[in-house]
């Protein structure tokens, strides 16, 4: 077989099919291979037209038909099944060769297989691929861990099959080993939290606002005209307008109200307890899901009294429909602000060199969480590469600035009307958190030394001290050994 | 060296002093081993005379000293070292020994290393100890899993030296493996949560009600004679009354507000989202710890403005102070029901036959959590063997739902003001999710059917279905092969 193929493809269920189409179609010459014959014979029947496709019958063949250094798109399903078919394959390769994951693997797994095959000469690319099967075939974002020296030669061909905006492509080297993983991982726990807060926003438009998802539909059309604009408010609007054929109800009213989830968010929130991330918001989503499906807690709790309601006047739920907005997009402000405080935290704990203005930059297009405001948290980025917070940056401190009365009002009349916002007013407690001045974890640094002599930290002096709390006139010790 | 000790202890820092020192004061023979010698000695030396103690200086001398079938806890540092020091134990040791372990281990750990010992013969008896130094001296709340048959043999002794209450010691097997361990993490995941919410009632009289942190003592101290009476409220008190003496400002005042932990929190949460557990309060709890302490972050957020404030009139302040009251009991009674629920999860999941009632009996004393309100959940486990939930009992539904206006009063007030809630809100928010009867999860499921073609459950009939989003009409198709 002559090795005309500038990339392979082993795996070809509807991601790797997509994604082996997606570079054929931009003039690649792809070859193809599966573990069962059936897949690589329909999909090159089926869209052979579109493209230089090389069908491989054997791992041995696939190699044989890769130019060098080889470029080799794992797309099997993450875990077991990943390590098997990189076993089988990474004897076949030589030193320079690359080996690209695709799949949703664990960072912490990605960083593994990264160091191994580096001891064998191999390069292994762990790379995010967000947007689903659309995504896949028309321009996903892609987001490549790896060496440098694999993205000189991938980059290319990866930006030429991304999503595009204003020209540029929806991806860039993200760094060394797992870090392409471990960013895809925060898109999807910053997805959680979005789609949380939209979720919040709904039912309270519905239960406390008064208007039928049809009404909330157009409300979400018309936000998505503004600052919100972003591909979630959009199908949300969908989503909301449509009507059950069998039924004629709601579309929303005869899905049944326990959300699902594939992991990545809880992979997020564990991810971020082991790197002291606040990510409060995406773990408040996590949950959220968690707790709708737990029936038999729901018939337990179902007969307990809730808040008080009152029907809004017209303009009163016009009213409050402006403040749920401005609490919507507050939210979301501190969310996405938690989710690049994580991506920060991983940098400086992996020793990656992140580009966080890129990362919001390749999120603009091809993935679930695109929307115009990442491209305002690119330039955010762009302006000052030191940027902390989003919340350090001007714009976006006026804007939430400006929000806050009406976020708080939202909040607090959830609260009052038994309307469960968990991601709102994590948010919420968040913003309260770091903006303010004094914490009553000195209280709890009290009650640590108390307990278990754990020690606590002085305003006025630097060192380590415990309180003698069983002594008379409980008096004070230096433990760091310096003087007290 | 005659074999006349009832149970050995290797590890003798101050851990492992005490329990060694409770078990001599109560009568056993006790042999004592360290890896240096210095600690062997003084332990002889200075608490000699509260009972027998055999020094032994070698492991195999440790070993000797034992009486069959051996017990030899190890009380070293979680992690690598107990695996070392198993290593150095477990050969000379014979079929039917007992290898303790006393330490904080993660009970996934707990369970690898119960699984290899088995395959040896020994029992391995991951036991959580809960009380710091003193309760190891004075009594401990003690949490053994491992085997019925050790438990048979070690269970009189570990008895006798727990803590007591009303005559019960607070220890009981707790189910086999990794159980004590992993309920031993539950415990202290419940302290982070019961210590935030103290803490957030505490910023909220303070900075709300106005009052200076010994008139707060006062409140704790009265609060403590009614049903929130429990250790951590006590200590709360004695922190805020005490004054620091260098500059005779409240202590809690000259204490850093930065919170530190040593990692069971995160554990649990960690745990808590592979059961699919809903713990929001302790994962809020554990998270504001983790936020107090990001110095960079809240140096970003400080400018930002916060909620109105109005000074309150003594009479509303002293009506505010019982509100918080109520608040705290109703988010600490959620608190406690999120940590039943992970335990009854974890029993399911591994095969742990754990009495959820027995738990709360033996944290009643002991344990830094230990409470009166723990008898009346011992009590409502006895009542309903397959109590569900806390709330699904009559007397606390009752305490809740009459605590409920005040508690969305505090909640609603506290993001009007500006104070950061996060457990107080993360508890409240998770009864009115629990409660209501209707969810925006559908909205959810509705969303990741649109962009991920993950299907949804309908409300009508059983089956997987998906919507042809993108075709005309969007039809419907059911994805399990079931007829729609």
């Amino acid at each position: 077989m002559e090795a005309s193929a500038q990339i392979g493809v082993t795996g070809l269920a509807v991601m790797g099919r997509n994604l082996a189409r997606n570079f054929a179609r931009n003039g690649y010459t792809v070859a193809v291979h599966n573990r069962s014959e059936g897949r690589t014979k329909s999909l090159v029947e089926e869209f052979g037209h579109e493209g230089a496709f090389v069908p491989a019958w054997s791992p041995q063949e696939l190699v044989a038909a890769l130019e060098r250094p080889r470029r080799l798109l794992i797309m099997v399903k993450a875990g077991r099944a990943t390590d098997e078919v990189i076993e089988e394959f990474a004897p076949l390769l030589e030193a320079g060769d690359m080996l690209i994951d695709g799949g949703n693997a664990h960072f912490a797994d990605t960083r593994r297989r990264e160091r191994a095959l580096r001891e064998r000469g191999i390069h292994f690319v762990g790379t995010g691929v967000s947007g689903g099967e659309e995504g896949a075939l028309h321009g996903p974002s892609v987001m490549p861990g790896g060496s440098a020296e694999s993205y000189a030669v991938l980059g290319p061909m990866l930006e030429r099959i991304s999503a595009h905006v204003d020209g540029d492509p929806c991806c860039t080297h993200i760094g060394t080993d797992g870090a392409g993983h471990f960013v895809k991982m925060v898109h999807n726990g910053i997805e959680y939290a979005d789609m949380q807060l939209i979720a919040e926003a709904y039912h309270l438009l519905r239960e406390v606002g008064g208007y039928a998802p049809a009404e909330i539909a157009e409300t979400f059309r018309r936000w998505n005209e503004g600052r919100l604009d972003s591909y979630l408010i959009e199908i949300t609007a969908e989503v909301l307008a449509h009507t059950d054929a069998a039924t004629g109800e709601p579309f929303v009213d005869v899905v049944q109200d326990a959300a699902e989830q594939k992991g990545t968010g809880r992979w997020t929130v564990q991810t971020a307890l082991d790197l002291g991330s606040p990510v409060t918001a995406i773990a408040q989503a996590t949950f959220a899901r968690v707790a709708s499906a737990r029936a038999e807690l729901r018939a337990a709790y179902r007969p307990l009294p809730g808040g008080g309601r009152q029907e809004l006047r017209p303009h009163e739920a016009e009213r409050f429909t402006r403040d749920v907005e401005q609490a919507l997009y507050a939210s979301k402000v501190i969310a996405y602000d938690q989710g690049w405080t994580m991506i920060r935290d991983a940098a400086a704990e992996y020793g990656w060199d992140i580009d966080l203005g890129a990362v919001a930059r390749i999120w603009r297009g091809g993935c679930i969480i695109r929307a115009a405001f990442l491209d305002r948290i690119r330039a955010a980025h762009a302006a000052n590469p030191d940027l902390v917070s989003l919340l350090a940056e001007e714009e976006f401190a006026a804007e939430v600035s400006d929000a806050q009365a009406a976020w708080r009002t939202v909040v607090a009349g959830a609260a009052q009307h038994g309307i469960p916002v968990p991601a709102f007013s994590a948010a919420l407690a968040s913003y309260d958190t770091l903006r303010s001045p004094h914490l009553p974890a000195a209280l709890i640094q009290g009650q640590r030394d108390f307990f278990g002599a754990h020690t606590y930290r002085r305003t006025d002096r630097p060192g380590s001290f415990h309180t003698l709390w069983a002594e008379p006139g409980r008096p004070e010790v230096r433990t760091d050994g310096g003087t007290a």
